[in-house]
């Protein structure tokens, strides 16, 4: 951990789980000489004083980024083109521009052409959440040996993205780098389709005639839960996730329809063998992840085998 | 919990993950004489009798069963005929058989056709499993709380329904009964298909040529480990269960896939609110879930918040 402040003022817009989250991990590190909110919730702003999430908390969102070394956007996908034209006179010379959003290439194409070349506009991805949203949601934990990845430009300055790297790393996570096109297509596979998916049958099972919505309730143990758990993500950041990485998402989901249907099919057909042979193959990417200490191996369903006497 | 054995003698044929909690949970429970055991596997046997897991193990399933007023399958639903046809004679005088399948139907017209009129054939579901399998992987708790399925026959004497209840009470469920079509409607909503688009999706995902399998491990955090853990559940016993629950789990597949096709149209024409709206109802299902307590709500990715300060 670092001890003297990688950067002298951080100005976080957005408050939300993220930008709070940032505030308080930051503190944890000394990662700043000073931090200072904007949210454009009259009410969020008032939490975050209230709370004292951040040193100060700013009405403009010009304001808050006036002086800062390093500015980081924790606001849905959708809003970057606009907070970002709102704030680009407002920037410091040579200051970071940053952001936490689950695309990458949108956010470029959305920035960029508001910024003076003196900026640095250096993406970023913390690949952690929780289901909660809001000022109160956030805790200097949630990135703890986590990855961020950041998908700098080719004209970065290289020392920019060495602090940036500092910076997350400070702020627990493990860094990675990749270029904003890649990184879109590994979120697709990882994260995007995942939810949508969630989203679409957690929809379908309240919509049935045939079962009543207390018995899925009811019953949710048995597979259904798992699914619901992402299906609560905050609405409007994943609306923004799908509308600005369209393209990948399309391809995958393209993709897990078409074995979906393979597996329809084996089933119509009494195909066991099939069956039997995908379902074998997925256990060893469930292996993989265990080995990487993404996950335990724990007994699932949220209910631990307790200790053997 | 009940001081008296709720049977003298309960025959648990097959030791695997529900057939071992089961021994567990009825001799905490004090709710049975004898529990008598028998494996297929010879491997299992021996591993049942090195742990203790049951006072008696048999060679074969017709010894095992002999003499016993209560017989409950713990074998996938696909072995169902073959198991009874094999018990059938040995069964004692108005013995009890039941079973642990994850469909209904299935198992009664599997089992009946077999079955001489004085035994009592009373299906059952126990709601509660983990990803875990084999003799080792049991535990007395695994039922606490959770729901246990039966769906008895017109033909069945109450009393002995009752005595069926009050055993999977003393394991430690609430009990629920419903008819067996009923149930396989149910359950194809709440778990099969969950099941199968978890497979499905993991599947996928090792298949991809744009992105490496190792980044899919890397970033599974974010959203996709939900899945591996329920795509790493036993083959044998979910290619049984698709086999055997067909029309329903093609029914309800049927409805997420036009659902999903609906998402999807959606992200490719940009249309935002429809995104919006059918994100938004899906949390309103979560929190039943977790009303319910059937699921906590704390942070997810299987990571707590720690407590304020």
């Amino acid at each position: 951990m670092t001890t003297l402040p990688v950067f002298e003022r951080v100005a976080l817009i957005g408050l939300g789980l993220i930008g709070s989250s940032i505030a308080h991990a930051a503190r944890r590190g000394g990662l700043a000489g000073e931090i200072v909110g904007y949210a454009r919730s009259a009410e969020t702003r008032e939490t975050a004083a209230r709370l004292g999430i951040v040193d100060r908390v700013e009405d403009s969102a010009s304001g808050a980024v006036a002086g800062a070394d390093c500015v980081i956007l924790c606001i849905p996908v959708g809003a970057i083109g606009t907070v970002t034209a709102e704030i680009a006179d407002a920037l410091a010379p040579g200051a970071i521009l940053s952001d936490v959003g689950s695309v990458k290439a949108s956010v470029i194409a959305q920035a960029q052409p508001h910024l003076r070349a003196d900026v640095q506009l250096i993406p970023a991805h913390p690949v952690a959440g929780t289901e909660q949203s809001g000022p109160e949601s956030g805790f200097a934990e949630l990135f703890d040996r986590r990855w961020c990845i950041l998908t700098p430009l080719p004209e970065n300055d290289p020392e920019a993205v060495a602090k940036l790297r500092r910076f997350w790393e400070g702020l627990g996570s493990m860094v990675d780098v990749m270029d904003a096109a890649h990184h879109d297509r590994v979120l697709a596979v990882t994260s995007h389709v995942p939810h949508l998916i969630a989203y679409s049958i957690v929809g379908t099972a309240s919509d049935l005639e045939s079962v009543a919505e207390s018995e899925v309730v009811k019953y949710s143990a048995s597979g259904f839960r798992d699914f619901t758990r992402i299906a609560a993500s905050d609405p409007t950041m994943w609306r923004d996730v799908f509308l600005h990485n369209k393209e990948a998402t399309l391809e995958v989901l393209g993709r897990v329809t078409e074995d979906l249907f393979a597996l329809q099919r084996a089933i119509r057909w009494g195909d066991g063998d099939a069956l039997f042979e995908r379902f074998t193959e997925t256990r060893a990417i469930r292996r993989g992840i265990v080995e990487a200490g993404q996950d335990t191996a724990s007994p699932n369903f949220g209910r631990e085998k307790p200790p053997q006497k």
